[in-house]
């Protein structure tokens, strides 16, 4: 099985593919010139949405979608209690953070009561990739070293550092000269000592995963590279979806702590009640970071993100280095991100992820019964893994992936693939998916699977 | 005298001044602990703001105060035209780029219709952070040569890539090992071969600014690194701005060239109007460039940059690397950025600056006669800036700038200094600002000079 290297070999709408299109859809397609050739398109059959409610999209033909994948719009698309207060307060007030304002420091009040008392400060940026090239200097200049691992599928980012941190991206991009990778704990075709990992308990698959923590850490001492931290996300979205068993990481961060280096913990994912476990991923997994980052679901679709942290940990970089960032944590970014966080908890979407997603996995795992290339359903609340592959066999099956999301989207179901492959459907719904969401899912699903006999 | 070395000694909040301030400002500085050390408040008395309309602000005492300061807002805070696109937009839809919508090929096309037609391409992002690092990256893939010239007191962002090319950050920054400095083109310093660089013709002072810049080249060259390109805003905002003479940056443009390296435009300060002659500050200088970027005036004040190319000079990147920015180019920052552009035309804002700015201009100038320590007073359009130095000489004079500074706060005007002495005064108010707004500033600069008795 060849990794991906390209960003072509995955859901991507390709030149070659305009002749098969509506006039209006085409003639959108080929504007996209403008944008250069870096920008994918979902879809042999791009779609067009214009408007969305909830968990449901519609496109310019007042065609209606279930939207099973966009995370960012986290409380559901437009919610109106986001949008009349993005709308109010940008009719009152938007500067930036050196003036005083109770908007930023509310909401980083709020935001830090849902975590470990020793999270104590926080910093506000626009995108994850803004929150994790700063994590990564904070991380660095608190422990004088250089060095960060991440896993071989991590994506952390488009900055100029957080890309070299990005193996995800593909072989075109260099990665970091300091950074170091370890395998994904990939539970479903990972075996220690002769036992599949999925049997594995959490203390035994951590304490490998722990190993090829000191393993990275002895090679980058070999290059005189001193240690700062691991960089990674608690679910492990890009590399696939490796939530289970809880408890497995553990073990890794004492290894990290012991190596001393820190834990920036990427919650772009994993964060904000997705797992329907808990508020964050690594709560779920009962670890305390060092470094929390979080953006896509924050502010339901405003560009907002932050980087918490502790005080100690913070403190060599903020004290000696300025950092100002123009529109971050700004009056009405903030008013956004409040009311997201209001209505998470108002409309419990914690309590929906984890029965919804209670729900929509045991309907995966029905259908995994019938239909042989599904090798694997595997997730945590709202976030959920289909690994599609040969039949009888562990053997990604990338193509026949890429026909389920083709055939999905002929059904009005828009999600996507993800994983080291490109054969793992990406199950990433907004917070709000609902029962009769899945039933939808489901029919979707199980016509695709006949129609493409499997 | 000295540089500055830490973000102290500038327009700043410091903690033992709190017990100077009423309980509530108090208590709103003292909550401040929470976004830690970094974060700097202006002012020995910090204003907070809650409401703006145009180029006025109000705080919570509803005081009203001149804004002689935000660019951000650039056709005025809280415009009702760009207020209700985003209100509208944001109740809609608010997706990403890997779906079909015309708000971001809308706005490509009208934006890129400002430039020449040698930039044909462009990216959008969410800061000029974000841009600068992004264009940094293409033009090294195009180059393939890594060293990146800045002026000495340069501000080009807060990622770790930008901020290495960000010497204004102060010397607790590293700076990258692939940058090369060159001097400040400081008309009012310095002199070239014996004559004062303000009389000198454009041609004279660009030969030695292009010579500047071939000597960082050959220092390059000497350690081994291959040149990519010039970052340089054409108007040197944060080095002080030097606007004058128009023309000069031409010989440096063409050097750049010659020596095999490309002409970066950060165009977050001198883009958008703001220099009154031209929509861009590249094409006030009569230049193109190869990459033009900008930010904070792009969506009056919703995370929204961008990054314009020739598409020579793209491809290379673009082609071979995913790049995608989850908020970049989304509906509701392209309706916005879009109601921007509308209100530039509608509302005539580089008609605006132009004869505002003059106006502004002379009246800086005949109070420069009654006052010893204004040095010099010099900017295009509605951005000016204004010198205290210590009267007869050029000695720059920070405490009187940051006294002075005070004085206009204690008068409801905002503004700030910058400069590599902190001793300038940057007046740069949303360009709306109007001749009414002058005689408010100019009475309350006219009171502070002769309380100060400068």
């Amino acid at each position: 099985m060849a990794t991906r290297s390209t960003i072509m070999d995955t859901n991507s709408f390709r030149p070659e593919m305009a002749k098969e299109l509506d006039p209006e859809t085409r003639k959108l397609t080929e504007e996209r010139e403008v944008l250069g050739p870096a920008y994918r398109l979902f879809y042999r059959k791009p779609v067009h949405l214009v408007k969305g409610v909830g968990s449901h999209l519609w496109d310019a033909d007042g065609v209606e979608y279930l939207d099973v994948y966009n995370n960012v719009a986290s409380v559901g698309h437009c919610h109106p209690r986001v949008v009349e207060a993005i709308a109010n307060q940008a009719s009152l007030l938007n500067t930036h953070t050196r003036y005083l304002h109770e908007n930023v420091l509310n909401y980083a009040d709020d935001i830090l009561s849902t975590m470990p008392d020793e999270i104590d400060r926080i910093m506000f940026q626009c995108t994850g990739s803004e929150a994790n090239d700063l994590a990564v200097r904070v991380a660095r200049t608190y422990t004088g070293g250089q060095g960060i691992i991440v896993t071989t599928e991590a994506y952390h980012g488009n900055s100029a550092l957080t890309s070299g941190l990005s193996p995800a991206l593909g072989t075109a991009q260099t990665l970091g000269l300091t950074m170091r990778m370890i395998p994904t704990p990939d539970t479903y075709r990972l075996e220690i000592d002769g036992v599949p990992a999925s049997q594995c308990r959490p203390e035994v698959f951590g304490a490998w995963m722990a190993g090829e923590v000191r393993k990275a850490v002895a090679d980058m001492q070999r290059h005189g590279i001193a240690f700062a931290g691991l960089l990674a996300d608690s679910i492990f979205s890009s590399d696939g979806v490796y939530p289970d068993p809880v408890g497995y990481l553990k073990p890794v961060i004492d290894a990290v702590h012991e190596l001393g280096g820190v834990w920036i913990a990427d919650e772009v994912q994993p964060g904000f009640t997705r797992t329907g476990d808990a508020f964050w991923g690594f709560a779920r997994q009962g670890i305390v970071p060092d470094i929390v980052t979080s953006g896509k679901p924050m502010a339901n679709g405003l560009p907002t993100s932050m980087m918490a942290v502790r005080h100690e940990v913070l403190e060599p970089f903020a004290g000696s280095i300025p950092y100002f960032n123009t529109f971050g944590g700004n009056p009405v970014c903030m008013a956004a991100a409040q009311a997201v966080l209001n209505v998470m908890r108002d409309e419990d979407t914690m309590g929906n992820a984890r029965t919804v997603g209670a729900h929509f996995k045991s309907v995966l795992t029905e259908m995994q019964q019938h239909h042989a290339c599904i090798g694997d359903v595997r997730g945590a609340g709202l976030y959920i893994a289909c690994e599609i592959v040969k039949p009888g066999t562990k053997e990604a099956d990338q193509p026949m992936a890429l026909n389920i999301l083709e055939s999905l989207r002929e059904h009005r179901v828009l999600t996507s693939v993800c994983g080291r492959y490109g054969n793992i459907l990406k199950l990433r719904p907004p917070l709000v998916f609902s029962d009769s969401d899945i039933d939808w899912f489901a029919d979707a699903f199980e016509k695709t699977l006949s129609e493409l006999k499997a």
